[in-house]
């Protein structure tokens, strides 16, 4: 219901634009984009097109609002509506915004050109803007706010309260960050425990000394991970000095936990980890999910060699061959379930090391259930229907089947499990690994169940 | 490197409790667990045999502490844990949580179990939580905190702060809520703003009075979607009369996203949508994975009747059944990820009402590009290794795999566009009903295509 409201509201905002834009409204065009919330102008972008885009995105006002828009624009967007913009231009909307956000937008754009609007800048942002694009990718150094609003510990309550008034500048409010004479981080008070203070009272008297902290170099799952776990609004990122070098706030958390479960989705299913695919050409698209099915027609081929070698058996029952789908089929299905069963668990913390040997014996477990009961159901298909097939084809296909989801839901959970020991992403190539190993295995235990019960 | 470190340290607790539950410490261990985080301790209870578990719970005070453990841990242990404890014991424990805790504990127990236990709590906390345990599931009314912290317009910023330091219970505290005589809604304030205003001036002057707000009927995924598009820390619920019923927080929607995405990854590999299917026993687990692989199940049944009608062209040309493999993987494998990419992009509002046409045809596009690529790949396989097969086995393998791949990029972008119309989660049936669509399909035209140029 509401999802639907939601996309109406956006349909009648993307209407009002194209309605000023066929009357060539320039000043009403200008007007809206000011007091459309910049969240709002980057959903309803993805509906314009390029040309629309362009003409909208000229006439806006460099300020800190076409800014937050830039941020929140999808980054394919972000290159073609830059792509003729000079660096004049991109230079004075991205000046008065958080220094993360700078290079967050820099970041998208070629080196070179990304350098030469790095130049436009005064000199203490472009140092600013160079050490945060030195941290790696997706950590908490490119994900902080430097614009962290500090006091000393020797100063009163009533004191931090006239220094607050002064700041316009800091971001989100809420936690203030109390230092000692080395500028090191030594504690933590909510503003609500300041207003509530007697004016008097030294910070260092009533702050919070036990603080959670990270390092800029912490990856963005696990700045996440700490977040939720802890229902933080915000965490202070530490240099090896102990000195606050910014935090990252929840806002920002919570698109890391979005995107990152959208990268895990297409991952498992091989698509690659574009977020923005669907904003790409036919070509790009296809090039991204090409490497994945790659694995998928290896395994395609292995089967194949192994039925070709198994060509007299067949040639005999042909009947075999009919099973070959749906053996597959409920390996593959299975090992699916387990594989992401596995992924998640790990994902969400219900995974624990140690614990691997019993959970691979519990999926073996809920594989023989299952494999017996599809297997006999099978089986039964296969004796009434196939009846001048030899006697054991419904023997030998309920026993193939069970053994081939056994196999499967082993395989399934054993891959991801691997993965992580060798500190690879289990999300990455799960999906196509264990299809391609069961395409294999199915046939092959198959045929040599066949072999051993119909007697060829 | 960081997640190590944090399952290291949950280990190294795990160790703590478990080396003071065999010297029976119980005056350390008691200690212990009042000293360690809710969220960590919740953590650390997955590692231990339900014996430690139910060990542990009994020694720990009757508080919100203990309260805020229980909504932290997983469902599954909760029911362990309180399944023997005493109503009394439970409703010392839960009294003093907030609203919203109390039903969401009480919301796991069996029903008449958590009547006796509200029976225990006073008259005003009893029709509380029958209000909250009325909303639907998963609504932003089961997910509101209704201890919300009021104002009303017409005091001053200087009575505003007063009045602050004598409340204690409100919690997050950053955003003041400022009501009107019939306790409507009617603005908002930061506390930020409060404490650098002068304290004369009133409340109504300074307050936002555009206030985004939700019903609490909204589905909390709808919730998330708001929290996350505009960066909230709180999402105010209003009834019909716009009287303000309490606020979302942005770090129980941190946990509703979390939640969500894990649903999601289960839906669409067919496992259910149960987020503790790992902490079930196999047979809990097997039941859940059942039905959808009985989809499966039927596709393969389907598949195998197709190549019954065909087991005369079989016998012939027996190299035909090595391809089946191939062909159905590759189509199942592109299928996936077209559904997994429209799927996500609905979920990420990417995929809008209006451009699925658009949409098919891009993805038709993509399969035409991939399907040729690795059909002419596997035709020269087919060609040069089956060398005693008739002279178009290679041509008519080509075709289908191309001809697949299409069908399955088509029927994978397709079926959850159909799904979300009917209003049908898309990620509950995509998996499964898109691979037996496939095994289908994709034999029906293998064979078809064999008959036409293979002439048998």
């Amino acid at each position: 219901m509401r999802k639907e409201m939601f996309n109406h509201e956006i349909n009648i905002l993307r209407d009002t634009y194209r309605r000023l834009l066929r009357r060539n409204a320039k000043i009403n065009l200008i007007k809206l984009t000011g007091k459309t919330h910049p969240a709002d102008l980057a959903e309803v972008f993805r509906h314009f097109s390029t040309e629309e885009q362009i003409q909208i995105f000229s006439l806006m006002k460099e300020n800190e609002h076409a800014a937050e828009f830039l941020v929140e624009l999808d980054d394919a967007l972000v290159i073609e509506l830059l792509e003729n913009e000079s660096f004049d231009r991109i230079a004075s909307i991205i000046k008065k915004a958080p220094t993360n956000d700078q290079s967050g937008i820099l970041n998208i754009l070629a080196d070179e050109k990304a350098q030469s609007i790095i130049e436009l800048l005064n000199a203490d942002k472009q140092e600013e803007i160079a050490e945060i694009m030195g941290y790696p990718d997706d950590s908490a150094g490119t994900l902080m706010n430097t614009d962290v609003f500090t006091l000393h510990e020797s100063i009163t309550a009533g004191e931090a309260i006239k220094t607050l008034q002064d700041q316009e500048g800091a971001e989100m409010v809420f936690y203030l960050y109390i230092t000692d004479d080395d500028d090191r981080l030594v504690g933590v008070i909510s503003l609500r425990a300041l207003t509530t203070t007697p004016s008097s009272t030294k910070l260092k008297d009533i702050m919070i000394k036990n603080i959670h902290s990270i390092r800029p170099e912490t990856d963005q799952e696990d700045v996440a991970r700490i977040v939720a776990q802890y229902n933080f609004l915000a965490v202070p990122v530490l240099d090896s000095d102990s000195k606050l070098l910014g935090i990252v706030t929840v806002d920002d958390v919570v698109d890391v936990i979005r995107e990152e479960a959208t990268e895990d989705f297409l991952r498992m299913a091989g698509a690659g980890r574009d977020r923005e695919i669907l904003l790409k050409s036919s070509w790009e698209n296809a090039k991204a999910r090409l490497p994945w099915l790659f694995a998928s027609w290896i395994g395609g081929i292995g089967a194949a060699s192994i039925i070709g070698a198994f060509e007299n058996m067949l040639a005999n029952i042909v009947a075999l061959a009919a099973f070959i789908p749906v053996i597959l089929g409920m390996g593959g299905n299975i090992a699916t379930q387990s594989s992401t069963i596995i992924v998640r668990g790990m994902a969400t913390g219900r995974v624990n090391i140690g614990g691997e040997i019993k959970l691979i014996f519990k999926e073996i477990k809920v594989g023989l259930i299952l494999g017996s009961l599809y297997g006999i159901l099978l089986g039964i298909f296969a004796k009434f229907t196939f009846t001048n097939a030899p006697d054991y084809l419904g023997f030998v296909v309920g026993l193939s089947i069970c053994a081939s989801m056994v196999i499967a839901a082993t395989v399934g959970t054993i891959i991801p499990l691997i993965l992580r020991k060798l500190d690879i992403d289990p999300a990455i190539a799960t999906g196509p690994f264990v299809t391609t190993s069961i395409d294999i295995l199915g046939v092959l235990f198959y045929f040599l169940i066949a072999g051993i019960f119909l007697k060829i």
